[in-house]
């Protein structure tokens, strides 16, 4: 086998291990805790079937891509909770050593397009990695949402953390920010967000 | 929330039951057994990554959504293990009447797009569909290389078995199935495969 192809191989082997990269959010009916390769599929089809909400035109195949390999760092770095304000701190510097780490396995054409794609997705200036954050924003909130919002219970979220990190939802799309903006209000009123 | 949107948003929750879905194939590090979500998302990621190798040229953002919705009927029919002679025989009826009760929850435009799209899929007749299901192919393979083959000695697979369905890899990419042939080889010189 050729030198390329057994990098490409060795790189489709190691990010296998994304599986087991557990985040905070439960699957529906108040399932077990969802990894990162789940949600990164759930993300990547929602982005597809909800693309017609996007504020402004998006090339459709990028930001399936972006929302598929957005996570794969997190298979070094480890999944930051989104309120977890102690490791959101040091969350640029893992995952850039990560980010390193993990797309060197490819060739290097491959790692480079690779490392600008996430590059980009962090960077939410471009019209795709906007309406791919509003997918990796509403994707959990969904969830989180059919299970009563069991997840902001456990971690004592409060409103203004969720709005903080939802306003962004917002730049990518404003239909689906007001979805977010119902789904909240309810949870407020049902005491499961503190105000 | 206006009728398509809400429609939209239900079929992205029943979905999200596709991460229960369990394979016979076991995640690499003799992990626990794959489910659909997972094993879609890494299928997507590889077509992108592999692309050079299929034996036709394809538009890859047709190749990684069939990759991501392939399985989503199984959230209704279960999953058919790739050996199991008698399900086969009634995978496709039991699938037919998933898709139908499936892709009814979206709004009729997209319902037909993804209704067509999977059935491109499994007609095996685009660059497309044969270069997807290369992946389909090759994706349970590796992990289960890198498992020393123990789904198939689980199983007893016989290499005319895995032969007969890696056939078709060929179809999608003569490289890959080069790659297929020399893991084979490997597995029935070591016992792994039943001669």
């Amino acid at each position: 086998m050729d030198e390329r192809l057994k990098k490409q191989l060795n790189f489709v082997l190691e990010i296998d291990k994304e599986k087991n990269i557990f985040r905070q959010t439960h699957l529906s009916g108040h399932g077990r805790n969802e990894n990162d390769a789940e949600h990164a599929w759930h993300m990547a089809i929602m982005a597809y079937l909800l693309q017609e909400y996007a504020n402004e035109p998006v090339d459709i195949a990028k930001v399936m891509l972006m929302c598929l390999i957005h996570d794969i760092v997190e298979i070094e770095a480890g999944d930051t909770y989104a309120y977890d304000e102690e490791n959101l701190k040091t969350q640029k510097a893992r995952e850039d050593l990560a980010k390193e780490k993990l797309y060197s396995l490819l060739p290097e054409d491959q790692k480079l397009a690779l490392i600008k794609l996430f590059d980009e997705f962090e960077a939410y200036e471009t019209p795709e990695a906007r309406f791919a954050h509003s997918m990796d924003n509403l994707q959990p909130l969904l969830l989180n949402h059919s299970n009563d919002g069991g997840d902001w219970r456990e971690h004592q979220v409060s409103a203004s953390q969720v709005y903080g990190r939802q306003s962004k939802t917002r730049l990518g799309s404003e239909t689906l920010f007001q979805v977010v903006d119902g789904i909240l209000k309810e949870h407020i009123r049902r005491g499961n967000l503190i105000e």
